[in-house]
C-alpha cells in the first residue's frame, strides 16, 4: 500500500497537485484496501481518508488500518467538500474524471479551492501489477480451470445454456471464488453474439459450445473463453477454430516489453484475414486486475508499448451470424523478457 | 415503449430541449429495449438511435426494432458527436448528468451546438412502473421466494456462509433468474455489517442467519432480506427481531399516495428507538426496477410524496456490532389507495 500511494503521489506531484479525490470503486480499493461500495478516498498531503457511511464503518475500520475513516451523514460530495475545507495547504483539488458531472458539480459548489478533473492517475499505477496481484489473478485462473473441468462432466445433449452457466457458477463458488462478470454460455449460432446471455437453448448432439467466464478471487479477476464441439460440429467449425487458435498463438508470441500494443492486435487479425474469415470488430484483448476491463486496450489504435507487469487477455474470435461463434481467451503476464501464461485450460 | 418515449420527450420539452443523450445503461434499456453494455441512446426530434459496437449489432437489431442502430467505429463520444452534427433543428443537446466528466468533455469538444447536463429525466419516468414492470418485479420476487425455500433445506450447522450463498444462487439460476446483486449471507455477529460478504464462517447450533439477496428476471430486480434463528439464538436476538418486524410493519402501514416519504422512514425508526436499540444509519428503503437501487430514496430528508406506481423496499434493521444484525426487507407497490406487497416469504 505504501508503494502504491507513493506512486500515486509522484504522479500527482508531476501535475503540481497534492490532493486527489478517488471515486472509482476499484481505485478506492487499490489505494485503501476497502472492499465495500459507495465510498470515496481522498489522498491528501498528510494522509489518506476513506469517506463511507454507517453501513461500512465497522468493515472499513478493519480493512483500512492506514486510513482515517470519515463516516458521512450528508451526501458524499458534501462530506468530501467539508473535509477539504478543513485540510490545509491545498490550492487545487484533483478529482478523477470518471466521476459523474453531477457529483463533480456538487463538489465544486461546496468548496472554495479550485477543482480539476484528472485522467487515469490511479489507473496508470494499477496497470503494472505487483507479485501479490499477479498471484491473485493466477489463483483466480486456477479456480476457473478447476470449475470448468468439474462442469465439463455435465455438458451433455439436452442441457440448456442457462443450466450450464448455473453449474459453472456454483463450482466457482464452491472453490471459494465469485464471478468477475456474468458468465456467457452460448450454444451453436448463439456464439456469434460475443456478449450473448445464456438462455433456454438446449445443446444438440452435434453442436458447439462457447463459454466466456471469469473468476474473482481476493478481489482480482481472471477472464477466460473456451470453445469446443460436442460430437461433430462440422468442417466450418473446425476451420474457424483452427484460425482462431492460430490467431491467438500468433498474438501471444508477439508479446514482450517494448512492442507497440497495436502490433499484438494486428498479429491476431492478420491470421483471421488470411483464413478469409471476417475480422472481428472488437479489440484483441484488454488489461485486467481489480476490474475485468482495465488499461491497456489491446486495440488497433493503441500506440503505447507493452511494459513488464501488465496483465492482459488475448481473445481473438471468428463470428459468422446465424452459423457459429468461436473465441479463445487467456490471461497473460508481460514479463521482463517476454510473457507468461497465467491460465492453464486445455485448448 | 411509445408511452415511455412520449413521457421523456414531454419532460425534455418543458426544459426547451429536443435531444437527449442517454448514457446510463438502465436508461438505455428503458428507452430502447437494448440489453447489452457499452452503448448509448440518443432521443432526437425525429427518432431514437442506439449507438453500439460490432459485438452488439446483431443483438441490437433484434431487441430495438424502433431504433436506428449506429455501429460505431470510433469512440462512443465521437460517434455521438458525429450523429449530432448530422441531425437538424438542434440548438442544445442534453446529456445525462450521471455521465462522466471525461465523456461529457469529449462530446462537447466534438460538436458545435451547445451541450447541457441534465438530471434525472429518464429516472423520473422510470420511477412510476407500468403493469408489465410490476409483473416482472413480482415474478422476480416469486423466484426469490421459491429459491429461498429450496435453500432452507440445506441450512444446517457446519455449512459456511459462502456455500449457502452459492446454493441460493444456483436455485435462482435453475428457476430462470439471475442475481440482481451479490448475495449477502451473514451468520451470527457478521450480520451487523449490512453489506457483509459471505465467507468461511460456519453455522453454529444456536445462531442467526441473515440473507439479503435479489433476483433479476426479465431485466427487473427484486431485493429481499430475511433473518432467522437456528436453534435458540437467545433473548437479545428475539427482542431485536421483534423490534425490526414491528418497525417494518409500521412503515408498510404508512405507505399510501400523498404521504411524505420521510414519514415512512420515521415510522420505522421510531419503533427501533422505542425499543432502545440503536437506530440504523441507512435509509429505510429505496425504489427498485431495472436497477436494484432507484428513486425514490426512503430517507429522512426526502420531502417528496409517494405516488401510485412506485415500487420500493422497506428494510429496517437492528445492528449491534460484535453481537448480531437483523434486517427484514420486502418489496412494495404503491397503489392508488395504499400499497401492495410484491414479495411473499414467511417472516
Amino acid at each position: 500500500m505504501t508503494k502504491r500511494l507513493k506512486a500515486v503521489r509522484e504522479r500527482l506531484k508531476k501535475k503540481r497537485l497534492n490532493c486527489l479525490i478517488i471515486t472509482n470503486p476499484a481505485n478506492v480499493t487499490y489505494t485503501t484496501g476497502f472492499l465495500g461500495d459507495d465510498s470515496w478516498a481522498l489522498i491528501g498531503p498528510r494522509g489518506v481518508y476513506l469517506l463511507t457511511d454507517s453501513r461500512y464503518t465497522e468493515q472499513a475500520t478493519k480493512q483500512c488500518p492506514h486510513c482515517k475513516i470519515v463516516e458521512r451523514k450528508k451526501s458524499i460530495a458534501e462530506t468530501a467538500a467539508g473535509l477539504i475545507q478543513k485540510l490545509k495547504s491545498l490550492q487545487t483539488v484533483a478529482v478523477e474524471n470518471s466521476t459523474s458531472i453531477a457529483l463533480f458539480r456538487a463538489l465544486r459548489k461546496n468548496i472554495s479551492v479550485s477543482v480539476r478533473a484528472v485522467a487515469g492517475i490511479v489507473e496508470a499505477v494499477r496497470e503494472i501489477k505487483d507479485s501479490g496481484e499477479v498471484a491473485a489473478i493466477r489463483a483466480a485462473a486456477r479456480i476457473a480451470a478447476a470449475a470448468l473441468e468439474q462442469t465439463r462432466l455435465f455438458i451433455k445433449p439436452r442441457i440448456t445454456e442457462n443450466q450450464l452457466a448455473g453449474m459453472l457458477d456454483f463450482e466457482i463458488r464452491k472453490l471459494g471464488g465469485s464471478n468477475s462478470f456474468e458468465t456467457i454460455v452460448a450454444f451453436g449460432p448463439n456464439g456469434s453474439r460475443p456478449h450473448h446471455r445464456p438462455g433456454e437453448r438446449r445443446l444438440k448432439k452435434n453442436d458447439c459450445v462457447l463459454i466466456d467466464f471469469g473468476v474473482k478471487y481476493k478481489s482480482y479477476c481472471c477472464d477466460l473463453t473456451r470453445t469446443f464441439e460436442i460430437g461433430n460440429a462440422g468442417a466450418l467449425y473446425k476451420k474457424a477454430y483452427e484460425a482462431t487458435l492460430e490467431a491467438q498463438l500468433a498474438a501471444i508470441k508477439a508479446i514482450r516489453p517494448g512492442v507497440q500494443i497495436q502490433q499484438i492486435d494486428t498479429a491476431a487479425k492478420e491470421v483471421i484475414a488470411a483464413y478469409d474469415f471476417p475480422v472481428y470488430g472488437h479489440g484483441t484483448g484488454h488489461g485486467l486486475g481489480l476490474e475485468v476491463h482495465e488499461m491497456p486496450a489491446i486495440a488497433k489504435n493503441n500506440k503505447a508499448k507493452l511494459q513488464p507487469g501488465q496483465v492482459i487477455t488475448i481473445e481473438p474470435g471468428v463470428y459468422i451470424p446465424g452459423k457459429l461463434g468461436i473465441r479463445i481467451e487467456d490471461d497473460i503476464l508481460v514479463t521482463k523478457t517476454g510473457c507468461k501464461l497465467l491460465s492453464h485450460i486445455p485448448k
